[in-house]
């Protein structure tokens, strides 16, 4: 018997996953006392079973403690096993000391992880020098991969789209996108003359002229290669674009930036609560 | 060579450390991004060297991923030793599982301070069922105690003080500074009625009308022990007390409240930084 916690706030995802995978569902509190400290409590019984916690990783500095209570509570209490499925992970950004003292924290959080949870879903984790999970999470992690599920969103809500990446970075996953969504894609020219100016060009825009522009990222945080993309298209002359991300980040107030910045949608995967969801991947999480 | 590194915020007290101890002293940076992650850089070479660093631990949540982050850099870039002093130490607590599936986060976070630092000095750690460091911590503690501090700041600073115990919990604390500081001790009667109706008394007041109270706890967090407590004595007749504390956690509105509630001063150990530090523990801290 497998029981699927849901740290708060998880709780849709949550549903759709007890819903598919007949797994049973169990609370987890989670309280702030006044001075700091966290409580948890595991609201179901975990003695002998499988487990899952689901919770999604953006800000993981909130959540670790309470993560670690409750995977060690769950062990003491005699659960089987303990998997964390973080739809989101954090911490893959600094993944090298770039100036000595520096910490690289990607790898000493995939070991944190790795010491309280015995194996680990995610879904696009944010890979760069690292290339595999495996590098620096030692338990068996299982990658998830939402550009089907983004393409088929794009097949079925528009029409003669282009996919746009913002930079080179995003060749890969924009054009595997486009590939999957059988759409033409650009991705932008951007040469560098210092660092506030930034001259960015859309190639061969006399042939999208009557497409619908879709920008396609893994993680929308500041918004702020999206919303200078927006920019760049409307000063080519394209129409507003449909804006995607498979994680709704969303730093403080860049959605609401982004959202005044002239795009026709804003739409993200249900990796990260928040009112952009629109493309399910639970189906994708089940095994 | 040892060197003291300062989470940011504990400045004061670690220049009083470098100066008494002859330290080096090495900056911490801590930085977070808009996604919530946090930045850590370690600002002095640590290869070789025995290392501590000072970091109070109230609002403990906030700090954990950068105090592991610090350390395990540390360890990485060669540190021969790596001690930690919280003059205030957190999650001390939830030292017993009172209902089915609570986390004890005392133990939990204990084995999570352990297993990354080297040795641990605090002071007066809210020790009630573990009645020492050892039966949590599984590094070498050492447990420092302000009572001494606190019994000369009232003798020299207090004419005729009465030391004051909010409740029976604080007997032994309260009579043992007021032995330390030569003076009386009364410790007030608490009757509870319900939840929320509960008498207190203060015994044989008349003989304390000249004096001046001073609460004395270590811990003042809600401060709403010592709001009631300021509010029997002013009913009992006495003058406007002195209030002390070990560790000024002061959770959310709960200084400003104990400001307007009618005492003459508030008066607290540097171990967690606030405006009320007066009493100097950092002489306590060096061996």
């Amino acid at each position: 018997m497998t029981v699927l916690f849901s740290y708060p706030g998880n709780e849709k995802l949550a549903a759709l996953l007890v819903e598919k995978a007949g797994y049973d569902f169990g609370a987890m509190t989670v309280r702030h006392f006044p001075d700091g400290e966290s409580f948890v409590k595991l609201e179901a019984d975990v003695k002998d079973k499988d487990i899952i916690l689901l919770c999604s990783l953006d800000r993981p500095d909130e959540k670790a403690m309470a993560l670690m209570f409750f995977a060690q509570t769950a062990r003491q209490l005699g659960a089987k096993s303990i998997e964390l499925i973080a739809p989101y992970l954090g911490y893959m950004r600094q993944d090298k000391r770039f100036h000595e003292g520096e910490a690289v924290t990607s790898d000493v959080f995939a070991a944190f992880i790795s010491r309280y949870f015995d194996s680990l879903i995610t879904v696009d984790p944010h890979l760069h020098r690292h290339k595999a999970m495996n590098e620096i999470y030692t338990i068996p992690s299982k990658v998830i991969h939402a550009a089907d599920a983004i393409a088929d969103w794009i097949k079925d809500n528009v029409e003669t789209p282009v996919l746009i990446g913002p930079d080179e970075e995003s060749d890969q996953w924009v054009s595997d996108v486009a590939k999957r969504a059988e759409a033409p894609y650009i991705v932008l020219a951007k040469t560098r003359y210092g660092d506030k100016d930034v001259k960015i060009s859309v190639p061969n825009v006399d042939n999208y002229r009557n497409h619908t522009p879709v920008l396609v990222d893994d993680i929308i945080s500041t918004a702020r290669t999206m919303i200078e993309t927006v920019k760049h298209l409307k000063e080519a002359g394209m129409s507003p674009p449909v804006c995607i991300g498979v994680h709704a980040v969303f730093a403080s107030d860049s959605y609401d930036a982004l959202k005044a910045s002239g795009v026709s949608r804003i739409i993200t995967c249900n990796t990260i609560p928040h009112e952009t969801n629109k493309i399910d991947i639970s189906g994708l999480l089940i095994n």
